[in-house]
């Protein structure tokens, strides 16, 4: 009896030591979307190495600071932005009631559907279309008619919802991070109230961690109530050097990672790499036909062109869908 | 020898119990250095309703969003704000350098040390001499100057360091929130980048969770180096109605706490007032001559008059630094 008793409470010991234990074991391969590679082993020497405490590279948990790009890198970006359909939607509904809209060029190629000419117009673009749409409204009725209209809205070549077509091994990559102490951080040339429609459920991104481009607005204290307003001018196009200028303004510190996928996100990786200390800077290469869409130095929207040629030049690394992502998208549930 | 051991056995996993049970304890009074009360009680009833799950009142932890104002909500702001001091100390280094600042007013009034005109200036006037005093250099060279300047910048009137002279009161509120799930924000009139330099070691808020005033900036490459610089132009005043507009664009959600302690704040408090559920909007009263400085309806710096009233009207707890503060400021370590 008594060694019998002894060993059940031994058991016990052990099973409150592994439950205890738990939270700082490994929990198997933290990134099962991506094919076993230099790219996973990259990051995962990257993430060991910066949370190895008394390590060389060792970085405090508050300066694990991580940005990432949107449109592109955490998910698909053709054959257009995401927020570009839903701009081109909004505008459709609303023309009718504003006549002043016709001499408009961006409205007009909007409305006829010219393709090729908003491709060309980029992130400011439609910010311009975006800032005749969504004035007047606020932050929290732009992110509700945004999220009602992603329930059902779908790539029209892929047919898969859009909110489907984020890249799994990425949700995977921010999860992990997070789990390593890191803050993950969207800086996107998209709009921010759009984006934060999907973050926090797409990537598990709270709305206070997403930077975007951005319109002007105003305090209004109205029958009683407090609102912010959104006024139809730019405050902010969250592209190119806006991207480095805005993580100053609101996040206050130099990212030790930075990710990509297109020339308009390169001086937010140089401005990463330019710190000291460890630091990893990766850039997407959309080079898979068959599972998303390939194209890089000559597409009109996310075009990689001299990214392609600094990756090389400085080190950074280049994800290929094709080689490093063992799937592209989530299991659809 | 069985019981013995199997007593031994049992006070062991006691132990193992015990243990993993300490984070979920509650750790006595959270809130020390603030008299039992009727302000203290309305805040700890508060963070009761909203974090009792199931309740009527339960608010999730990613909507538990609560913003601070800095000067006289955290740190003492008599006689002048300590920016301002900061501010003087670079006006009076640089101005040989400077010759056409000459004809400034600002600055003359800076170099004359005219007090009442530096006092009526309010966040405007000081931005305006940060943004001479400032321009050329980067956030991080800011942060660094400003925490120079703070490891010996005293009060001249309580001759303590500014540093010390944080509320502690404020500080445990701060951390109780944390500790009960919400993030805390600061909201400031003062320039983003120098409350950068002191709030994670004052209150334990990081740089990312700081939102300013601040100035225009360029992203520069430079010699294999990527900077971003700070412009001679005001971007953002982050007071009055600047407050909930940024909070709009930086945070992105409705907070359900705001405190302040000016009519600077009050926008920041309506617009907390103005969502659904429950709500916990405070103003910092300065009524404390002796252990603080006492001011309100008639201050240059930090008044409090509209706010007095709207307090009353809207049922907003009012907190008397003088009744409701057992102790003001750290005990010096």
């Amino acid at each position: 009896m008594q060694s019998k008793w002894s060993f059940s409470l031994i058991a016990i010991i052990v099973a409150f030591m592994v439950l205890a234990a738990v939270p700082c074991l490994a929990a198997g391969d933290p990134l099962p979307s991506w094919r076993d590679g230099a790219a996973k082993q990259a990051i995962i020497t990257f993430v060991d190495k910066v949370t190895r405490e008394g390590g060389p590279d060792y970085v405090a948990p508050r300066d694990r600071i991580a940005t990432f790009d949107n449109d592109g890198t955490l998910w698909s970006e053709q054959p257009m932005y995401v927020q570009l359909f839903f701009v081109l939607e909004r505008i459709r509904e609303l023309a009718p009631r504003h006549p002043e809209w016709k001499n408009n060029p961006a409205v007009q190629a909007a409305l006829a559907g010219d393709k090729a000419k908003l491709m060309k117009m980029g992130h400011k673009g439609i910010l311009e279309l975006a800032a005749l749409t969504h004035a007047g409204i606020t932050a929290q009725q732009m992110q509700e008619l945004s999220a009602a209209w992603l329930k059902t809205a779908r790539n029209p070549v892929k047919h898969m919802l859009f909110v489907q077509m984020i890249y799994q091994p990425m949700v995977e990559l921010l999860a992990y991070l997070r789990d390593n102490g890191f803050k993950t951080f969207i800086v996107s040339g998209g709009g921010v109230d759009f984006i934060r429609a999907f973050s926090l459920h797409a990537y598990g991104i709270p709305s206070y961690q997403v930077i975007g481009s951005s319109l002007k607005s105003k305090f209004e204290f109205k029958d009683g109530k407090a609102e912010v307003i959104k006024l139809p001018e730019i405050n902010s196009i969250d592209d190119g050097p806006g991207k480095p200028e805005n993580i100053e303004l609101q996040i206050g510190q130099r990212p030790i990672m930075a990710v990509g996928n297109s020339d308009g996100d390169l001086p937010m990786l140089q401005f990463a790499a330019s710190g000291t200390g460890a630091r990893l800077m990766m850039l997407v290469h959309h080079d898979d036909a068959t599972r998303e869409f390939a194209y890089d130095r000559k597409s009109d929207m996310g075009r990689l062109d001299k990214g392609l040629d600094m990756a090389k030049k400085n080190g950074w690394l280049l994800i290929s869908m094709k080689n490093d992502f063992a799937q592209v998208y989530p299991t659809a549930k």
